[in-house]
């Protein structure tokens, strides 16, 4: 575990309780010392924690923000650069290129567990975070069967089900489910700050429309920033979507049209079901398309699929 | 009761539970039949049921829909002119200038009871759908301090707590904290059902930010065309707020505007307090004024304000 912070120190935890060796590196001394002292095998020295690994050929996860990974990974492919690789970050696309640049892409496959809390640091993590959470797994066309079956793993260890997709529709669907509703929480929070009155009878629907817009600024400027280029356009389409009822209201005219499409769109969501994923084996011909397809109509992966050579 | 569908239905089953002596008009049978059968005084004879209210200067309550008021305040005016009378309908300017245009003005006094389920009709309701919700109760400058009193006695007797409110204001804030919400939410399910992978990745975020877009959508449709003339600014706010942030975004600068106040308005909403009113007397010198202003400032009335010709 490279970063022990609320994810990385959630993993940390839920590799140890799933009867996992591990050991993590953190740049602070305060994490380090709190992570010793629950017990766990920690350290701040990076070069030591990778020869390490190495050694092992163990799975090395990336668990800092994105901005620390530069530096991460030059000394990645300095000591350890034949170990399997992951992330635990949420912009895919950004990783993947960063990784390639340092000539890692050949032993990486990107992750996301889509869990955490409103606090951070290692104190907050906990073994049971991702219980259940969807944890997606990227098939790019780059990806190694024998990697992708390790971070599968690791995710099903953690008690996550794990959802596998390209990294760049990972990203469109993230700026689409996290990003706009985020941008849309704070343009209702913002408008509703300067109406007389409106915090006196505010209720449900403004409760819940300006929730998340409760998150930390920075977190949330660091997360549509970093997904600028997919946010774009959904945030494109939904204002296209407000303009035409802009213009329905000022002209008199009915709102069918994005009630309606709205009002389906949720409900389809309602129904959306969740099949697991049972009969891809890792590995075989066309494995990545049929696991892209398979996570795009919903489907998870409950429990390790088959990989082609571990079959009979 | 004018009307006894899911909110006339529970005033009725309310007020009767508080003692008070209530009887009701519908104009289809199976819902009076259904109050009868409950034990509820209810008649399908409108003109009776005036006549009735007329005779013992009952406080007259309209439950009906916006389009159905036209004919009952024709009604009224014939048989029943000086009753008292309220409404429990969303939209208060409307409703103010419907009652004006019959020559009713003087004895009415708007009122917005906040509650509400997915459900409607007389089976929905009941005697508790307004405990310690808000029943905002106007406070326009004709408004009478004896018919003020009556209709704050039917809210606290219903066990809501009072917001007074002028009626611009109260659509003003209605259309930011309500109408918006919901073309923000339709928006943002709109958006996400045109993106692959979206509903598979999809979680709090995303549920909280489209949970009303699952409401029925002529409900949606009827009460934000209702309030066309407040709701348009607010959308335009809105809207402009996130042009400013696509623009950001598009430039590779900074969202801090939007994200920052956003953040800081849920933060003031989070901390809004709601002082009880109690140093009002209904009926002294600007009283109305006084309360308008309490109102604004989160104030709420949980028991009965002294009137001023009650006191002493």
């Amino acid at each position: 575990m490279l970063g022990l912070g609320l994810i990385g120190g959630s993993v940390m935890r839920a590799a140890a309780a799933a009867g996992r060796d591990v050991f993590g590196y953190n740049r602070s001394l305060e994490a380090v010392q709190a992570a010793v002292a629950d017990g766990f095998d920690a350290s701040e020295d990076l070069d030591g924690t990778l020869a390490r690994a190495a050694a092992g050929n163990a799975l090395i996860v990336l668990a800092v923000p994105v901005p620390a990974l530069t530096q991460l990974l030059g000394r990645i492919r300095e000591t350890a650069p034949g170990c399997p690789l992951t992330d635990v970050t949420s912009v895919k696309t950004a990783v993947l290129q960063e990784v390639q640049s340092f000539g890692l892409l050949e032993r990486f496959v990107g992750g996301h567990p889509m869990a955490g809390t409103a606090h951070s640091g290692w104190a907050a993590g906990n073994a049971r975070l991702f219980v259940g959470a969807p944890w997606v797994i990227s098939v790019d066309d780059h990806v190694d069967p024998g990697v992708w079956t390790l971070v599968m793993d690791l995710a099903l260890d953690c008690g996550a089900v794990v959802v596998p997709a390209r990294s760049d529709e990972h990203d469109a669907a993230a700026a689409t489910i996290s990003h706009l509703p985020h941008l849309l929480a704070e343009a209702l929070a913002a408008t509703a700050g300067e109406v007389p009155l409106a915090f006196a009878l505010a209720a449900g629907s403004f409760r819940d429309g300006t929730r998340v817009a409760a998150t930390a600024p920075d977190l949330v400027r660091a997360m549509c920033e970093a997904n600028a280029e997919e946010l774009l356009p959904v945030l494109d389409r939904a204002l296209d979507l407000l303009h035409h009822a802009r213009d329905a209201l000022a002209e008199h005219k009915p709102l069918t049209d994005i009630v309606e499409t709205g009002h389906a769109a949720r409900i389809r969501y309602d129904n959306f079901s969740r099949p697991e994923i049972v009969t891809v084996v890792v590995g075989e011909d066309r494995w990545r398309e049929e696991l892209a397809a398979a996570g795009r109509a919903g489907g998870v992966i409950r429990s390790a699929l088959p990989a082609l050579g571990s079959r009979g």
